[in-house]
């Protein structure tokens, strides 16, 4: 059978292992696994959340209404926008796909003319996608599997020079991840106003897509680095603001993220939204969960302050960090320091964290977990790292 | 902003208006709605799968485990096939979609030489997708996204003779809806599997995309209707059944599909699939549903008993129907009564059933409901037969 010949170049994303996988290969109980390994809520989903789960088990069997509009109006007054502007997701990951696919063969008509006269350079004419060194795996494969080409700059973490000088190739999207994961790093807000309206001169037909998915943390950190999505709709045609219940909000298995821009936008991503998107509990839990805000803030704060303690213990190891505004902190490790290895070891203990190694970096990105999961993570790394260093 | 060329005429898929649109829209109580327009299964979901849902509320923040390998295992063994055999989607709308993104493009390089050859017969060569003349939207919606040409055949209901006549365009994927939604008729296994060694000899690239997502219902009624999953990973490379929790099981709300096919093609659509593409409660729904058997034998008993005074109705107003072998029944409506406003009329008094007019047919879809239900449907249908007859 003949398949996508974009496919034969696609490699499968690799999600951060589940706990059932490691009980099964390790033969370890599920209750001695720390999995902090996929930036999940360590603290749960709010306690409201989880009621409304349970008060609306029976609703099962029903679709959800498919309109989404009572979480469409509280997430439009939450940011100042207008129903319009909001489209819902099977978490954001699918949002970023419905961009790829609004974004997949627009250039076939206006280039029609152009491509004719260059049949030759077809191929080096593939239209692209523009995203940093390193940053969320699911930009590329969604980017691949639509036959786009791959520009990434030459730095890891975003630097806005490097997109401003690749503007040329006039990108269908370009993907900024603020802040990024899986690095930590993230860009002020006013940086990337600037650059947006670059963008926009620069290179018109350019989608920018920021991928707001640890905003809350970011914002909570640091005022300076909080995007307004209603700036966005009201002042930039050529962007879209990506959010997600899946991190601050504690809903990551419920699946369920946004998008907000012009209506223009929305209204093209709509045609390419299956049906059904989400289900009929995701869209309850996410309607409960932004009633309570004091459960987001008060999971927020206490995550800066376990985050503090991977701080210090990088520094009193001598391991690089990057300064990080996620609920996650990456270790950078020395060249004798195999991030496999480490990764590998800590598994065999139970403590499931993420190697970097797939995005070829030689370091390890931990979620900031509870109390009692930190200090284990800790003096297990702490027993690890001196034993692969001796070796 | 320039988009996907494709999707200038794409029409947006109408779903089932939900109650709380209807609520929203006629002032009426939820408690007084009858919603009996998206086959959803009346009788809820199994009391297991509830309890069940209670208990892992607090789950909502884990995302799922990805590689599904539990549910997986357990579809292995109600169909008698291998884990590698199969995939999950969020409903089986998604494994469509997964078929017709892993079959887009699939032309580009064999097809190369040829074309460049016939460059002026590019439109009229672009790859096909054939289906019966009227069957599941999404079939086309998703093919038209993807740039494919919608080849049909003359008859609404599946006619064999027909599809194999078309074969010759060599269809990139040929959709089965055994049974046929929103029509209700169902091919005889036999048949199919008689069309998939034609298909295998006549256009060996065509993908034959099987949708039993209603086989719960076909083959309690007739066993002859009975395809087995197994059969077609054993005898048809060129083929992909697909099932559901969202019908018989009464999960429609936690969307959960699935694809059985040979190791090559499950393993190529994994390539598509996004990962985390259920959530985490979805998983376990899924799981318990298959445990209880005994539930879902007892709604398709119940469903039949119930059509019965559908039937009995239609044939009392002399009203066509057209036999079912689904949770659900289409009336064809004599050219003096419109459908479009027996539905409107009754959508006045809380009832939402399916307009067939989008499908080009003056024809109406009800999901049978409980017998309480049922009854106030049939009364109320009988008011509004006769006062638009009357009219």
């Amino acid at each position: 059978m003949r398949f996508n010949t974009e496919l034969e170049h696609i490699a499968t994303y690799q999600a951060g292992k589940p706990i059932e996988e490691v009980v099964r290969n390790f033969g370890l109980k599920e209750s001695d696994i720390i999995k902090l390994a996929s930036n999940e809520n360590p603290f749960s989903s709010s306690p409201r959340v989880i009621e409304a789960l349970q008060a609306n088990a029976k609703k099962a069997h029903l679709y959800p209404d498919d309109s989404m509009l009572a979480l469409k109006e509280a997430l439009a007054q939450r940011f100042g926008v207008g129903v319009e502007n909001l489209i819902i997701g099977s978490g954001s990951d699918q949002v970023i796909e419905m961009c790829v696919r609004a974004k997949e063969n627009a250039h076939d008509k206006s280039d029609k003319a152009k491509s004719e006269a260059h049949k030759s350079q077809e191929n080096t004419q593939k239209p692209a996608v523009l995203m940093s060194g390193v940053t969320f795996a699911m930009y590329e494969i969604y980017a691949k599997i639509a036959g786009f080409r791959i520009l990434r700059t030459q730095s890891n973490s975003h630097n806005l020079a490097e997109f401003e000088a690749k503007l040329e190739s006039n990108p269908e999207i370009i993907f900024l991840c603020v802040p990024n994961n899986p690095l930590g790093e993230c860009l002020d807000a006013k940086q990337v106003y600037e650059f947006l309206e670059c963008a926009k001169s620069k290179s018109p037909q350019s989608l920018v897509l920021i991928d707001g998915a640890y905003q809350e943390f970011a914002s909570f950190k640091d005022s300076a680095k909080a995007i307004s999505p209603q700036k966005i709709t009201q002042h930039f045609p050529n962007a879209i603001y990506l959010g997600t219940f899946s991190k601050a909000y504690g809903l990551g298995g419920m699946r369920v993220g946004y998008g907000i821009a012009s209506a223009e936008i929305i209204a093209t991503l709509h045609k390419v939204r299956p049906p059904f998107n989400i289900t009929t509990l995701s869209l309850i839990a996410a309607i409960e969960a932004l009633k309570d805000d004091d459960f987001i803030k008060s999971c927020i704060k206490e995550n800066f302050n376990q985050m503090k303690r991977y701080e210090d213990f990088a520094v009193s190891k001598n391991i690089e960090y990057i300064p990080s505004f996620t609920n996650f902190i990456t270790f950078v490790l020395p060249k004798e320091i195999d991030s496999s290895e480490v990764c590998e070891r800590l598994l065999r203990e139970g403590i499931i964290i993420r190697n970097l190694a797939s995005y070829k970096m030689n370091a390890c990105r931990i979620t900031i977990g509870l109390d009692s999961q930190n200090t284990r993570v800790l003096q297990c790394l702490d027993r690890v790292l001196s034993s692969v260093q001796k070796a």
